[in-house]
């Protein structure tokens, strides 16, 4: 195993798994010598000259022009939001979308945009050209919402970790282009899906205005996303990074770190792996678990908070997501972080006391 | 005939017959007079004493505390919606509901909410107790959206005009209440649903916190809604009222016809009739019809644009409504016109000329 | 006198003088009768006639391309301010400024504008070219504030009803333009300074982008205003009015009103008179008043709230403005009015029972 | 001189002196070693320990209840705003303030309020109780704005760094409670009034109910600051933070770096020395400078972009504030940088060349 994973979470019998998220995982000995050793100015008056060096990687990767640190991926999806919205447009998104459910509805009441939820009709956080085209608006009265946005996510988070591949990614784009829509990308987890696919992550942009990555989720950088696109919309997101609270002083410090995070982009496939091993142990175990396409492991259960609950109780912790336990592989965890965790929460019956002592009676 | 019906718009053969709604009456020779001797007062000062009258009025058949008066039913919800709604927070709302679709994005942009749509799993335009309950979120981490809201529509309108119970309703609320949800009722076509079930108003408004119906859609006065609720709300809605342009100096001009279009209620019921008649009519003649539930018929056509074209050549105009084309009846309309306008479009192919050319050539 | 004064506000010795404002005027009998025989038509859908007729006539009036009718002088205001700005932002206006204080705050969070309101360095309610200038900001840094907007006001009301010349009024306007920055004229009483200085309406709004002007504010339509501007600027005010819940169906029997209303202007020169005859009156009585310019009386007091409730004991209604005592006069009055006015408030003293009390014992 | 003080900007002849703010600061070597050691973790869906033990720390500093940390200062201002004003408020803030010029209207468009300058009649940045009195408004009516909050700043940066002496504040922050206002105080300087004074911090947020303050003002931390209040006030401010997109997950490396900041703020007082020493000079050289009470030094020029760029061109950066240049001292700075720049900018003529040149043929 590469040295760069070489500190990780111990499976201490004492101290639980923690599968809650990819979010949670510690910063590399690595990272902690690059924030330690960042050359850094002030990139609120100037340019940090290693978040230049960072938004200029991270603008190659992704085939972009430019592209703009931000403190998180809700931030940077805000801003791409921002500048393609105004009072009175609706935008397109897949059911479960991030910028949907889980950014406080800033969508809507701060980027100003109506949200029109569409269906999976073409898979598990999937949507179909035919599907964007249907949902897009032709000519209006001057009373009518306009529709302007596609949002779209690589992973997505909520249908479990799902991928979309270039051509359909490409498909889908190029029917909102056709109907007059600007494309965003929410790729807080697109690492997954490129390395997944084994191909750039370059790829899964193709026809998106703008597009966010993660830096802390994976790639195990402490704090940071990016949002990329044109260099007018980068000038735009820098001005509305600032109306937010978004602007820093001498952010280097963890631009270097996310720089060692980009090194760790292939490793996700170790991620991805161990998700499989989990998913498999589980289902052998008699749960009903979602094959996972990334790393992201959902369990139906018929108890979510209380299989939540005997999951902590028993040393594993978990988190909810579209009504399921939703388990998580990060850098942190090994091979024998798995076996731990199967261990603990394999052997639990499926259902809570109270529902087992109502059948019992039965 | 009432006489209230007299002036009618009349089945000129050079004259088109306007089925696109039920807002191009004309008002009648009653509220014109009342218009014309109207004790009034400055409503942003004080009060205007027809515009309070008409309040009253309305609030005592809604089964409410206090109504305001809004120069639209889209301010109506809009204030509503205000006073429910903060940032962070989530409404659920049937999908096509006029909130989420024909409000320009208000209650999103303005009122600060998150829409989380719901399908008409109790038939159209109508949503279950359970799926309320499966919406409304329960514990959630601060960083979560709260659902504190449920918009349902009665009759609603991109459903066609279809009509909730007041016993289905009634469980609906109260699901909505038990998850801790307010409701409000878009009851812009209350009256049509009271009208067609044959119970008074206010058996359709129980359980909700805020309703707002209208007096120019379908009674025919020329311009104003109302929002009904508690005392506080209203004092409330007064301010918001203000807030967004709202009020208005010598409103019991426009009020006194209010006034006179609450008697026009019962009269409804020949709009709905005519409506039953001319779906039957055009089923008859090959087209697919929706069986109306008020007065409002949906047509399924294969080519919407073009089939609106074809009716305006042929002396009817109609609009789009989810796809489909929307003939509505209403005040100005008779029983003679039903049978013109069945003999103006009955009789028209139901493809487009360019439809038919392609067929023809295969 | 003329006959569309005939139906006035009796100085009937039981009912109080209202003088708190010009709004409070009741609608003539020609007014009813026009609201109705008015022409009307849905002007959502389409145009209502007499709503276009009154559009077209006030653009004229106002030398602009096109104009649209609003339920209020705010809604007027906030639309075009929305039409101007955006967030990050900034806007001129002189102090006391009715989109500054007395707007509930749309300017700001609405419309987004953050305001830097401008000392009265050229008298009473009227800013120098200079001013605008100093205040317009030039090349600043990405993260600054952009000033975009000045808006005036001409009759400035909490200044006292105060005129601006059109020679003065052209040269702030161009100082402005030069500066970058859009114009707009809050004209509520822009009548009022017309008539004062014997020019035409359309002399005032040199070099402004929108201009709001009411019809219920002295010359006496029952509800009104409409905002001026382009043809681009009224489409775009269309939609945001819409937005906002201004859109009305049949508002012709409103605009008939205000039709009438126009025919009006002239009939200011009364108030005008009027309230130079009451501030004389007054200032002979011991009162400290500010020279009225048009229909607006200021009078100093050192108890503001009790002079206003004695004023009301003796029967004469008055508002506060600016911290002192503001009356108004308007089509409802007669110079029988300002008589009784006088003896009614004329011989009370200036000070509060309390402080005379205080004084006495002092 | 303190070790920690070792890393500093060397007066090298090639370098600007870059005074334009003591945002520029470089992290010393202790603040990198603490970010390079700092214990970490999911800050989003737990505590951070390094977070939580500078939040704690803070808050005691200050005398609060609790404590949040903010990417910027300008999100920890809005976070603030946000919780104390809604759409219809106003609030009180001295003219020049950073909530009113320098963030990009946030305080406006998205916290909801309308701002209210109030004059420094108490002196430079300093406003006096009884204008605060005068400026709350007392019962209003429905329709007017609701004045809510005075925000005071300590040090006032556009007044040139000015202190309110606690007893000062005091007043002021009772006359706002008197007259029901919340007190917000923008204290991103608030250190430097402090070390002026002589007195703890604490002593400055008397009848506050939150307070800003900030690590990479002067103290030299990489990026954050702080906002604190009571617990209810910081539970709802982490909701606020998580919306406007400043929510990071291993945030301790910058709050390790935040600590070490912290340990510096007696060091201010060398600043506020060198400031002292820079203006004499300045005066001595015969520049029109403003007496500085902390670390900012305002001179006073007739061509301000002219004076910037000659300044620029001699080696050193400063930058304009209220129409003056403003020269800031930080802890890169030495006593011979100070030296320097007096020998780099005294000598120059305050006029530039265009003006001399235009005096010359005059």
């Amino acid at each position: 195993m590469s040295a760069a994973r070489a500190k990780v979470q111990k499976p201490d019998p004492a101290a639980p798994l923690d599968l809650r998220s990819d979010t949670v995982t510690q910063p590399t000995p690595e990272m902690r010598r690059a924030m330690a050793e960042a050359e850094v100015g002030d990139d609120v008056l100037d340019r940090d000259p290693t978040m230049a060096a960072l938004e200029e990687r991270v603008a190659g990767l992704l085939g972009a022009s430019a592209a703009l640190w931000t403190p998180s991926g809700s931030m940077g999806n805000l801003i791409a939001l921002m500048s393609h919205l105004q009072r009175g447009d609706a935008f397109l998104a897949p059911t479960g979308a991030h910028v949907l459910d889980a950014e406080l509805g800033t969508a809507a009441w701060l980027a100003g945009g109506m949200p029109r939820p569409l269906e999976h009709d073409a898979g598990p956080g999937r949507v179909s050209p035919a599907a964007v085209r249907r949902a897009a608006s032709g000519d209006a009265p001057y009373y009518a919402l306009n529709t302007k946005l596609l949002c779209v996510e690589n992973t997505h988070n909520a249908a479990g970790g799902t991928v979309t591949r270039p051509e359909d990614h490409a498909r889908v784009a190029a029917a909102a282009k056709g109907a007059g829509l600007a494309v965003h990308l929410d790729g807080a987890r697109l690492w997954h899906a490129a390395v997944k696919l084994g191909v750039p992550p370059g790829a899964l942009t193709v026809g998106t205005d703008t597009v966010q990555v993660c830096l802390s989720k994976g790639l195990g950088a402490p704090v940071g996303s990016l949002v990329a696109g044109s260099v007018e919309f980068v000038q735009q997101a820098r001005r509305l990074r600032k109306m937010l609270g978004g602007g820093v002083r001498q952010g280097g410090v963890l631009a270097a770190a996310g720089l060692v995070a980009l090194d760790r982009i292939d490793l996700l496939a170790e991620d991805h792996r161990r998700a499989t091993t989990l998913a498999a142990g589980l289902r052998e175990r008699g749960w009903r678990v979602q094959e996972p396409e990334t790393n992201i492991v959902l369990v139906a259960v018929a108890d979510l908070p209380g299989t939540l609950a005997r999951f902590r109780d028993s040393g594993v912790l978990a988190s909810s997501m579209s009504g399921k336990v939703r388990l998580m592989t990060h850098a942190d965890l090994t091979d024998a972080s798995i076996t731990a965790a199967l261990d603990r929460i394999g052997p639990l019956t499926q259902d809570s006391p109270v529902r087992r002592a109502v059948r019992g009676a039965s």
